[in-house]
């Protein structure tokens, strides 16, 4: 068994609407030396997989056809085995 | 400069139905050896800080205070000068 920790970002390229809220509550909290929120999702997923390789192929599959949406978001991952 | 990766989950004791869903849509994709999936929020924030353990305890604060909920979250972080 493998658990993904899968990290989604928007691209640097890509607007981010809600770090720029979170940056701005922050500053009006008192927090004036944040400079930049990027706010994205994380996720762990549990693969029952045959091996390592066969986990990150599929992890890989799973990001681009339903987690990440490629057009706008880059993913990375760490697989470790539990 | 700092930059804080934050990893924020729900606790495990608290039900996560956009991980069920996520687990159900990928089981109807084909991927039936998933077992369990839990989403959380991935924030990358960079701080003005004059030092690490400074900016640490900013990190702590904003994360009780505004970024996660610590009644059903957990956070974690990493600080990487940058």
């Amino acid at each position: 068994m493998y658990q993904a920790k899968i990290y989604i970002t928007l691209r640097q390229s890509v607007l981010d609407p809600q770090g720029s809220a979170v940056t701005r509550s922050l500053h009006a909290m008192g927090y004036e030396n944040i400079k930049d929120v990027r706010v994205g999702r994380y996720l762990v997923v549990e693969v029952d997989a045959a091996g390592r390789e066969a986990a990150e192929e599929q992890v890989h599959d799973m990001c681009k056809k339903l987690l990440a949406n490629p057009v706008i978001e880059d993913y990375t991952f760490e697989l470790v085995e539990v």
